[in-house]
């Protein structure tokens, strides 16, 4: 099994060996539950790493919601044992005592980039994932991170703070995983009731047919009304934006006239999901 | 003369080598207009790292005033003859658009620490201290950060900032020099008129008398309308604060019954001046 440490002083120890031997050290950070998407973060940081660190923080900060905070899957024996075959050097598994210790104080936020999509639905949400991200780079003295195109604004929210804060760490993004019926990969998905499992591929059906559409010139607006309908149809509860944004900006757009990504938020079962694809 | 550089990729390629060869690394962060106090810095620094790198920078985003901004004293060409005689290695003096490039939206803050004294005063600024200090710690690559005490608040926040976003740095605070007048050297003291510079020495008398007074018990209501006083009778227009500070917390005192901090900041000739000492 993986050695998990829980400690960022054990982590430090054993990351400054491998720093003085000249190792590269990637990160895959996570908050556990893991599945085949964030197995593939793992594979993509063995082939571009010497070393491979896995975080596993269920970090409370990100949360806008304390039930959802609750409610989200903790797993950390199932998780240890799917990581074991990939060769992973070590698990980080800190308690929050650890992470956020008495006194802290701090707070990382981004502007523009985290205003609108899951910005506007979740206060406070994109913060919570800009202070603990760096603590993590920093912590980890990662030299490359994996991240999963799935959270689209996240990977744009955290490569933004990177740069600007100046560490010395290379995002590395991450093509989505899918089930076989299109389904995103997320931890959330466990929490889908069963009756609702195959309404929920009818996000990616959607998503894909409206990017095409816009891929062939139409307008956003006169797509949306359709698209959420049929979305509701399928047993969704609630449509919170199924947006066109400017690929780098993620400026809103109405005609794909330039780099562009479809993104997409709904509740079905109480549970909400996201997805994103390139328009073009 | 020591070798100026002007972009962090020169910066980090310098430090790349130094790191490789296991030197220790300091930097004495400044704006510039350097004086004996930073000398001071600088000669702490020498002595406890292989390296030391003097930056200059006047970051725009911790002053609240565009006024301010535009005063402040720029003297880089008198900055380097200063440090020359010290081996300095590096003076790394960027252009604001290395610090702050075309789309830069991230901010830092932290709070508690920054809600009162000049943090009342000088709304913005900490968070632009907050912000730019991390990017000077990870451009350098620093293991050690040298700071004056005179700037006591942002010496406890600065600390506080390293430490919450674990960046590998130790903070090494240094004694505040003063004239022989007892006034505390600051890169602002230039811009005192000279009719008020004999006025400006009352500030340490002041605050010398009040800490006397608390360390032998007295509570500080019954000091503070003589001390103001005595400073507006010596030509000070105004006396922001004069608080008494629990070290660590910086949580308001009264009486020094515990380690504490006497912290004032008043304005003179135009000019806001700010001081400290340890009381008890």
């Amino acid at each position: 099994m993986t050695e998990i440490l829980r400690t960022r002083a054990a982590l430090r120890a054993r990351v400054t060996g491998w720093k003085r031997a000249g190792e590269v050290v990637g990160v895959v950070p996570t908050m556990g539950a893991l599945h085949a998407g964030h197995l593939s973060l793992v594979t993509a940081a063995k082939a571009g790493c010497d070393r491979v660190i896995v975080t596993i923080f269920v970090n409370p900060k990100q949360f806008n919601s304390a039930s959802d905070l609750e409610k989200y899957p903790r797993t950390e024996e199932a998780d240890a044992e799917k990581v074991a075959p990939y060769g992973v050097d070590v698990i980080y598994a800190p308690g929050p005592e650890e992470i956020y210790p008495e006194g802290f104080a701090t707070s990382v936020s981004v502007s523009g980039l985290t205003e609108g999509l899951c910005g506007a639905f979740r206060p406070g949400h994109f913060d919570g994932v800009t202070t603990v991200v760096p603590k993590l780079f920093l912590q980890t003295g990662a030299d490359k991170a994996y991240f999963g195109e799935k959270d689209y604004q996240q990977l744009q929210v955290v490569t933004r703070m990177a740069a600007d804060l100046d560490i010395p760490v290379e995002i590395v993004p991450c093509a989505t995983v899918r089930e076989a019926d299109g389904l995103a990969l997320s931890s959330r998905n466990v929490m889908l009731p069963a009756d609702t499992r195959r309404g929920a591929a009818e996000l990616y059906a959607v998503l894909s047919e409206v990017a095409a559409a816009l891929s062939g010139g139409a307008v956003l607006d006169e797509l949306s009304g359709a698209a959420e309908a049929r979305l509701i149809a399928a047993g969704f509860e609630k449509v919170e934006y199924l947006d066109l944004r400017a690929v780098g900006t993620l400026a809103p757009m109405q005609r794909a006239d330039g780099p562009a990504r479809l993104l997409v938020a709904a509740w079905l079962g109480g549970v909400r999901l996201i997805d994103n694809v390139a328009v073009g």
